[in-house]
């Protein structure tokens, strides 16, 4: 791939994920991440690599408007046509569908191809360690849900069998178990590097809150008349 | 204080941050934080810290409405009118009143009563460590702030500096520097505990950025024709 090329590819990226600068910067995370993977295989396809990471969320817009549609669907098909118009071979454009299709965890859709794996690991990079802590506290902002729940006697879950969202859900649910689920030797290595960083945030930040939250009727017994 | 007011104290603060669980969590983790300094300190008029606590944000709503609103300012007014109405002394309405107005940082407006500073260092242990890094993180992402910002020779600022917000400028800017801003032992010893999450959740997240987030040009070079 030319420069200009590159550059097209880039500015269709950018026109679809004009609504936040935040995705933006995901997307070149996640291609860095691919390209620092890539480094580490054999008879990488580069033009597909940076076609499918560059294009991978471009369908996030059309499910945020609607959250029934998927976004790796929806952008597999925008990206194939966006590349058959721009006179990308359909085989090419169809390698591309396909990577993005498969870069969410589905048990029935696999990413199959080198380029899809190493899509997917790099994509999931960017939800494990201190980035994907911030980046799950930050869509919990967006979508209001709070940090954690309460148990029934009062004191605060850590997460673990909660069904309310939250973010201390999020982390027993999703963060803490990624690790385990790369495809690349190379991807499971970069994000074993950061599995410290996310543990240890999530060990003192649940210790803060235990310590600052305990439940109200306990700390106001000896207050109270 | 007796558990029947107690609860009707209560009951206005929950009524007045309705919109969201988060906040309420909040208000029980500052007057935890609060019940727990107030320990070490002697003569603590407690009825008046208790309400200061409770009522300490309830001015939030309004200032979301009106972002050239002061909360502070606001919720102080509302604390007085509350309770005066409730049939609580002048005196000691003022005195909520003047704590609660006085919660923020402002250098012609500082927490002069014991309550008051108690209440001040109780909000601010809620603004750093672990919990001050998740609720800033939070709030970058309901006000739809990017995680950090470029440079203009496209690397990644760690925050210093910067002009526009970013979850980087805002630790930079306020939640590296809270740490010498208590008027309690207890508060900034507390503080002090949860020192290091803090500085050491921004040091794992700055290095993890600055791994991933290379100027694009730079990755590209030796891949693109």
């Amino acid at each position: 791939m030319n420069k200009e090329t590159y550059s097209m590819v880039e500015a269709y990226m950018q026109q679809c994920m004009s609504d936040s600068a935040h995705d933006r910067e995901h997307v070149y995370r996640v291609l860095n991440n691919a390209l620092r993977i890539a480094a580490e295989e054999k008879h990488v396809d580069y033009d597909l690599l940076i076609c499918a990471c560059l294009l991978h969320d471009i369908g996030r817009s059309a499910q945020l408007r609607d959250p029934s549609l998927c976004h790796g669907e929806v952008g597999s098909q925008m990206a194939y046509a966006y590349l058959t118009e721009q006179g990308f071979g359909e085989t090419f454009a169809a390698n591309v569908r396909d990577a993005i299709r498969s870069h969410r965890f589905r048990k029935n859709d696999p990413p199959r191809s080198l380029e899809a794996k190493i899509l997917f690991d790099a994509d999931k990079l960017d939800v494990v360690g201190a980035i994907g802590i911030a980046r799950s506290l930050a869509y919990q902002g967006t979508v209001s849900a709070p940090m954690y729940s309460r148990l029934p006697d009062g004191t605060v879950s850590d997460g673990t069998g909660d069904t309310v969202p939250s973010f201390f859900r999020e982390y027993k649910f999703k963060l803490e178990k990624l690790y385990d689920r790369f495809y690349t030797e190379k991807g499971a290595a970069l994000a074993n590097e950061r599995r410290e960083a996310a543990q240890q945030f999530y060990a003192d930040i649940l210790r803060e809150v235990r310590e600052s939250a305990c439940p109200v009727q306990d700390l106001l017994g000896p207050v109270l008349e």
